[in-house]
């Protein structure tokens, strides 16, 4: 497979996205851009887009190898990850094992506050309207996707959560929330897309509680990069030898 | 029934709810003060307590006459009615006709379209918090209501919408959307409660397209406490004579 990047499809605000010479493939460019607070704050954070292709990279093949169907193809450089090419469903999955963040403010919740079952949240992916919540009848009223794929959507993030809560455990990581984005192949398949990086899940450290996640860029925290390059030193030893 | 008023339980924008000498009925009084964009807004609308008292007299009349059970008993006098005692479960139920306010600047959505089926939206009630959006599984997450009750809820919000349009019609005006509060009693009986009024409405004209609604006041449009007597006056000649 000689695949040669092309047309740059679209940039966001940590990756970049381009079109290959094969229609159903494209390449994610991980860069080391950081924004929070919807682009008011904005930086760089060094290695994160080595760090970011290489923990998304782990995550979604260990997704695959349990059973979830997701965009990922294989890494192709440091920064750089060849995935399926589909068009995402404007709609971001948000699994909350505990309360953190925006629903504290938003409902008055008490910070750290567990969710038995996880709590799941919708928001409208626009930059314009700076991604509002959105409640589950709004994601099919609006047709941003089917009554089946949402099903299909809330399940899966479901599943990501427990697979995912067993491997932030086992490297000393409490995982609290994650955000999850999903597109459709043009043969109409729901694949998990986007990323899992340290840019959109929270981790609390188990044994300090300290967070080890773009939190401590959001709120200058400190130790940014370390805190990077930590989890992904955990991670890299949990992954190392797993066979898939 | 020799009904007198006693403790003030609660004091709201618009309206004052009072304990009785019957631990089951408490009496609501209706103010003229108005206030809009979350408080920052306040006034007052000349009589429109009077008004409100006696819109929502007839319409929860009506509802309660086509099998809608409400927590009206009767009207008391120009401003006061008598209500069942409920404990109002803390979430408003918006039903939209059409596309106005809030929503057409958190979706991005043209002013005045219509949504068929009506659109319905979830707001927490909560004066700290700023009323916010939330969702279905929010409702029943935080036991703010039983699956079962919100089920019911959204039931009646729907049968309410469908036989209030219909009256609206008969008298030239455009339901575009509104908002309803629901209660339980002590028995654990789920009915519609708070009030149906202009204040909680929006109604267009169907000739002109005008407002006649509290959005006169909200946007300064004028002709704020005409517009309110106005579709008193449809009101009271659509109900007058009516069996109920």
């Amino acid at each position: 497979m000689n695949i040669k990047k092309e047309k740059l499809i679209y940039e966001g605000k940590a990756k970049i996205l381009y079109e290959t010479n094969y229609p159903d493939k494209c390449i994610i460019y991980f860069k080391d851009d950081a924004t929070a607070f919807d682009g008011a704050k904005k930086s760089t954070i060094l290695n994160k887009g080595i760090i970011n292709n290489n923990v998304s990279s782990w995550i979604f093949s260990y997704l695959s190898h349990h059973g979830i169907e997701n965009h990922f193809v294989e890494k192709l450089s440091d920064r750089e990850m060849l995935v399926q090419k589909v068009s995402i469903i404007p709609v971001e999955v948000v699994v909350r094992n505990k309360a953190t963040g925006s629903i504290v403010r938003r409902l008055g919740l008490k910070n750290g506050m567990p969710f038995h079952p996880p709590l799941m949240e919708y928001f409208y992916k626009s930059d314009e309207l700076h991604d509002p919540l959105v409640s589950e009848s709004h994601v099919t009223y609006f047709k941003w996707a089917t009554p089946e794929e949402f099903d299909l959507m809330q399940d899966i993030a479901l599943k990501v959560n427990d697979l995912l809560r067993v491997v932030f455990s086992e490297i000393g990581l409490d995982l609290i929330d994650f955000k999850l984005e999903f597109g459709l192949t043009h043969h109409c398949e729901l694949l998990l897309a986007d990323e899992f990086t340290q840019d959109g899940c929270r981790l609390w450290d188990k044994k300090t509680g300290e967070s080890m996640d773009k939190d401590r860029f959001r709120h200058d925290l400190g130790k940014v990069e370390e805190t990077y390059q930590e989890v992904y030193n955990r991670l890299e030893k949990f992954f190392k030898g797993k066979n898939f």
